[in-house]
């Protein structure tokens, strides 16, 4: 059971925490939990580092951050045994949670489950300080924004879970944003590879390196919230949404979600020479300042040249547009154009694999409606494309229709 | 260097204490810093665990509670670096300062002081997170409040410094309290003896624990304030006072400093019949209800009875009067009268060892001010009386002219 910063917020929030644990292992499981720091409190933390030192060195960074979770293990531990539960917090480098030295982004090498399985048979309730672990220098280290998550799969791996339960404040995965359709429908299963479409095109539900471990890991992951009381259903059906691997779901539906991301931009560049290494000569330079480029559509213009539209992420863009301006003089190109009042929405479904048509549903939805299509994407699941972004909620609903999605 | 929670209350002072070390480190000292959490946080952590359970598990307590030490020695490191100066953070678990299993009140049983030689010699300043430690459990550890001090000499013992600098509110220990007696004096030097017991009857600069391990391993202790910029003299004098072994001070005063304590409460019990084993069953119950008897008196009464006068402090006293209530059956005691209106007056000097005259100066001087005397007890460096609470100021300041200690 992993339970994140607002599910830990306060005192209040703690002691519920520990009876949704409580009644796991009065329902007969045994449980280990990895817990956020409070909410809040790394943002202030990491403000302290900041007003230092703009240039602060990330092991002490790691070691001042890190006891925010720290603090929360405790207080977590003692609010079990109150309730007659027996507990006790681990740290990162007391399991030892393993890490290389990248500090303060630190990746998992590897993790002893073995002090942890001992204490879950001795009748205990570990809880573990998530987002951290040890550097081989014996230094603490952390993983990262959202290093929770990744935290709670590889425990769940090293302990051989037969869940991992990750509590947000969502209740589980959604056919699409339920803020903008209405009739979304929380996903029973959905697989490793569809979650990791649908966020990162923006169903931030759960940190993508988490997904990434727990699909190489064969960890089955629960999403569900901390804040409604969710019962597992009469016929033992779970409340929350369950990621798992393909072969466990086995009627897999054609599409399973929409998906939007408005953080994006496009730039055009018009009457490029056409000669051999055109690309290499744009998109080098842009991944050498760490800029990411995602959807690319090259067309032919006039006479010998061509035209290449591509997306960054806005916050991108000014950057970007600095990289290529300083690449004029040496690539010689006519026309650079920038927009980002751009969406990309993008409709995801591992059934897609077998089934043809979905992306040409797609098109044809779209153009129903006199949505234009700017740029088209695919890869084996997905299907996506860049709209302008005043379509976006009208896109989202006629797709959420087409594909037959919408709840009774 | 230790500097102790105001020292280190905000990011300003986080920075003014780096500036201090790195004065230091200019000067060409090696230096190893202690520090304690930022005030307020180890009472926010501990309001934490209370709320949550008032029988908290002190093992939890104190990896909650270690956390402040943590966040302090991470951001001092940071400021130290941001000023040019080599620096990391050093948890108790990683130096490591290893205690026996005592949660929340822990004894240091030893550090290995090795990897903080070498960090030292390497040109780094090694900053250590005061207060904690870790047991052969491998849990973390907290020797108790105020335990920074200890830490801070344990380790000043473990590298071999020629000193342990501990920066606090105060500039050092004077002859008596200033507030009291403006022309009280700042002490050069003073003995671990005469240390303990001033701090045990009330000046309060020290922990008592600090003191005795700094005798017991021949830590030189220098007492100086983090709040005023002292430079040493001319003639290198140390800007604070230091505390040291007897044979340090060449030119031993007699009486080195007055000091009083407000916290008392006197006892007294009459007419209580005189038998053998009657002093063993009025303190030995006081003893298991553990509460500190100090001064005892015993004077024998009418007929065959005697009568008996003790104190402790005003916090005890209830309790106190609870117990001897319940053994009034049992002891056949006539009348039992309490008085908290008392203060404790002690005059302390090793230099008293080798002189008579000492208490009879006391005495006089008391009693030529029309100061009644109540209570007395002696040590061999120190003399202790009892007397009216109103007394306190003329009796301090009396005290202090009749043994030559008033400033020039």
């Amino acid at each position: 059971m992993k339970f994140g910063g607002t599910s830990v917020a306060d005192l209040d929030r703690i002691r519920a925490v520990a009876d949704r644990v409580r009644a796991q292992v009065e329902a007969g499981a045994q449980v280990a939990v990895v817990v956020s720091a409070m909410s809040g409190t790394t943002n202030r933390l990491v403000g302290y580092c900041e007003s230092l030192s703009p240039l602060y060195d990330p092991r002490e960074y790691d070691a001042v951050v890190a006891t925010g979770e720290q603090v929360t293990s405790g207080l977590l531990a003692i609010a079990l045994q109150n309730l007659g539960v027996a507990a006790r917090s681990w740290q990162g480098w007391q399991v030892p949670i393993r890490t290389d030295e990248a500090h303060g982004k630190a990746r998992i090498d590897s993790i002893a489950g073995d002090a942890l399985i001992a204490s879950m048979q001795a009748g205990e309730v570990p809880v573990i300080a998530g987002f951290q672990g040890v550097a081989p220098s014996g230094r603490i280290t952390t993983l990262g924004r959202g290093g929770s998550d990744t935290s709670a799969v590889a425990i769940a791996a090293a302990v051989k879970a037969d869940r991992c339960d990750i509590y947000t404040d969502v209740d589980g995965i959604y056919t699409t944003d339920p803020r903008i359709v209405p009739k979304a429908r929380k996903l029973e299963r959905i697989t490793y590879e569809e979650m990791l479409e649908l966020a990162s095109v923006g169903a931030k539900v759960l940190q993508t390196r988490s997904v990434e471990l727990a699909m190489k890991e064969h960890v089955r992951v629960q999403v569900l919230s901390s804040f409604v009381d969710q019962a597992p259903a009469a016929d033992g059906r779970l409340p929350g949404s369950l990621v798992v691997d393909e072969d466990e779901i086995v009627e897999q539906e054609l599409v399973t979600g929409i998906a939007y991301s408005r953080d994006e931009a496009k730039i055009s560049m018009r009457r490029i020479p056409d000669r051999p290494g055109i690309a290499a000569a744009i998109f080098g330079p842009l991944s050498e300042n760490n800029i990411n480029v995602d959807m690319i559509v090259q067309s032919t213009g006039e006479d010998a040249s061509t035209n290449m539209t591509f997306t960054t992420s806005k916050t991108d863009l000014p950057r970007a547009v600095a990289v290529l301006e300083s690449l004029r003089d040496d690539i010689q190109y006519g026309e650079l154009a920038t927009d980002d009042a751009v969406t990309k929405i993008s409709v995801v479904g591992v059934g897609m694999r077998s089934h043809a048509g979905v992306a040409s549903t797609m098109f044809r939805t779209l153009s129903e409606r006199g949505i234009n299509i700017q740029v088209i994407s695919t890869s084996e699941i997905k299907v996506s494309v860049l709209i302008a972004s005043e379509y976006t909620e009208l896109a989202v609903r006629a797709l959420h229709t087409a594909y037959g999605l919408d709840a009774a």
